[in-house]
């Protein structure tokens, strides 16, 4: 007996509720990479510590291996009363990005308000609006059949937006503890409104941060110009030495490793519905894309590795002018990776690079933000093919195997210390603004991704 | 008979009533480029025409011709009781810089503080220190004669560090007002402690802002990273394309009307005592110095122009990371004119040249945030003799002649506009850190100033 239409009717039963719940969520500013937002990172944490309690998730934890070096907590929970069946550890971040530039924000970034069907809130796809499908997904199924259909485990992170070491050490240091069968993370985008997508590569990265150093302090550029070090101009030119202006990285060594897709995965991308000019005006609105001439977008973004300049600390940034020489400024520049480069190397052979690019009269020193290893998975296993079954029956189109550009270090994480298969099933789009003012979740999203994750449970249990 | 001993006199008993003085003055956080001290502006003022009202000055008006575009407030006032004698105009500008960093100064910027005779605050030296000199020179010979040897006039300007633009109006709309024969001004440095000069060359300034656009909204390094332009390394290559490696501008026409200075003038230069390797490791204090091969550290500083970067504002530029590629980011650069290149013809050329370098995928809006004209005097008339004079007499070396790297926009106005030579009779010195952490003043310059400027004008009245 098909014991989703049940599903179905408790969801729009309860549809108001579950929103009211997610704006709660979203209205704690849980920003990780601010020092300010601490205790807001705990309320986060407490508000689902609460609601896996209410579902009945057993053992909830609040975890924090890194506390003593200013770590943020995460959250475990698990329910494992399915013998025989598989284990599946959910997995999503209750961390979000700063909301800068604020004025740019329509509503503000924490007060989460509905237009036109959307949900708009920092975090609102990225990622809370989209785990929160996980936890009301089970209660559904718990409300209507006292059980689950499997064995489940929860981890919520604080620490994905800023390099998630805490989950790093706590997954690598309870790997028996954490044994499971798959792991579902819901932190991607579909292919567009109407067409769910798998993902089965993700980039990795190394972000960084350059520092140089010219004269031991600021000087005026009237005095000293014309022989004082500029630092920001130092930067520049380190910047244009490490990228040509097609997008090609000059780092010596940097493509050795870079595997190209198969002509099967390139075939597939081709038969997507995309159109690069609408792309262009109407996603990324920029006047032109930008990249490596010879690739498309799809290669330029999933399958070839960048490198990005973030911000540029130093000088005089406020408004007017100041004639200062500064004595030092940065650069924040993050560089996506494709399988099979590895973080640690390129972060020697980038530092190597930056080093060798140092013009004379400057010191430059590198240091690390944070690393991921590229993934890729195999889309044949019987999880991956319940998630097509899954999202084909609430999205009424068959998903597409697909890869992402961005990065989800916890994705790697799992693959390689769990040994587990990851089921990347996102329900946002790819209009969602991520990182960027006004970030929203769609709604219909929202309740289609609850009913997508309990049959997906479903189908795994029968 | 030689008024100068009473004069010396005076100064000597007053000590440490003029130093107080100057400390509250320096007190006033008169910044000028930030709204937020509008207040502290208008202190200084009523400070400094109280000031000049104790000393018997007439006609003292506080005057703001652009009050309503935001300008901020000029100080004039006047003494023209010696039918016969020459006009002399003090120059000096009540308005500081910004004090940031703040955690690099000793001691607070707004408190002045004396540490191995020198005096320490935000404006000690630029300029409050500097024309506070003219004030009690003033008040030495009203007091000891009753009078005063020449007619003078005092105009102090409090946009010195922003353009300039109402003193600029005000002159150009008050020119028979202000008729004079000679202006002084102390903005400028002694070559060494015990070595005077005369400034008789500036360079001229034309200070912009360059805005990179690339999409219309911020994005995610990961999602759009090789297609999205990134305005920050956009700049970068603008920055490289403007100036090589070795210091030369690239812009084109940038050189043509640039004058090489005279083989005396270069001759005279090379007598200076100066070794360019203790400049290096102990006034600019950096690895090594940069700027044109086959000029001399005196011709980039003072003869060759130049060009600089002093701000990147754009992403995120907090601490941690984020992974933004910036749908906008700005350089704000600032190029040093020497004679006879002109700023409208090179902010011109700049804008220019900054299109054409714009890369596909952008849009680059240039803006002027001020300029200046290079200024050239000739050392030979009466007033600059009378400084010699005074100068030798108080520093017991013979002042030598030589330029200044910086821009003092209103030397070039005084010059054009007044028809008037202006004699740059300045008492810093080289490590006085203007614009810096830690700014500085000697307080022996400061009272020998004070002496210098009564000398100067006791044998202009002889």
């Amino acid at each position: 007996m098909d014991a989703f239409p049940q599903v179905e009717a408790y969801i729009k039963k309860h549809a108001e509720t579950f929103l009211a719940e997610l704006q709660a969520l979203l209205r704690i500013p849980s920003v990780s990479t601010l020092p300010l937002h601490r205790a807001d990172m705990e309320r986060a944490l407490a508000f689902l510590a609460d609601r896996l309690a209410e579902i009945g998730c057993e053992h909830i934890q609040r975890v924090s291996p890194r506390e003593a070096a200013g770590g943020l907590p995460l959250l475990y929970a698990d329910w494992l009363h399915a013998p025989g069946a598989p284990t599946v550890l959910f997995y999503g971040h209750y961390d979000v990005q700063p909301p800068d530039p604020l004025d740019e924000w329509t509503t503000p970034p924490f007060e989460p308000t509905v237009r036109d069907g959307n949900l708009f809130a920092r975090g609102a796809a990225d990622d809370k609006g989209q785990f929160y499908t996980h936890i009301k997904a089970l209660q559904a199924l718990m409300q209507l059949h006292g059980k689950l259909p499997v064995n489940v485990r929860f981890l919520i992170e604080g620490e994905e937006e800023v390099g998630g070491e805490s989950v790093d050490l706590y997954v690598r240091q309870n790997r028996k503890a954490l044994a499971c069968d798959c792991v579902v993370v819901s932190d991607t985008a579909m292919f567009a409104p109407k067409l769910p997508e798998l993902v089965v590569g993700l980039r990795g990265m190394v972000y960084a941060e350059v520092e140089m150093q010219g004269a031991a302090r600021d000087l005026h550029s009237g005095l000293y110009g014309g022989v004082a070090p500029n630092p920001l101009e130092a930067l520049a030119r380190v910047i244009v030495g490490l990228k040509s202006p097609e997008g090609r990285i000059l780092i010596p060594g940097f493509y050795d490793r870079v595997a190209t897709p198969s002509e099967e995965e390139k075939a597939a991308w081709k038969r997507l519905p995309f159109d690069p000019e609408a792309y262009r005006a109407n996603e990324v609105r920029a006047p032109a894309l930008t990249g490596e001439p010879g690739y498309s977008v799809f290669e330029r973004t999933w399958a070839r590795p960048t490198l990005d300049v973030h911000g540029m600390p130093g000088g005089f940034t406020g408004p007017g002018s100041k004639t200062v020489i500064p004595a030092r400024a940065a650069a924040k520049i993050s560089m996506r990776l494709v399988p099979n480069q590895q973080p640690a190397e390129i972060y020697q052979q980038f530092t190597a690079a930056v080093q060798a690019l140092t013009p004379p009269g400057f010191r430059s020193t590198v240091r690390l933000h944070n690393s991921a290893d590229p993934v890729m998975m195999d889309p044949g296993n019987r999880f991956v093919r319940a998630a097509v079954a899954a999202l084909q029956r609430l999205f009424g189109a068959e998903p597409v195997f697909i890869r992402s550009g961005g990065s989800v270090p916890i994705v790697a994480l799992f693959a390689t210390t769990l040994r587990s298969p990851v089921v990347m099933m996102g329900f946002g789009l790819p209009d969602d603004g991520l990182h960027s003012p006004n970030e929203k979740f769609a709604l219909a999203n929202f309740y289609k991704g609850i009913g997508a994750v309990a049959d997906f449970l479903l189908r795994l249990g029968a």
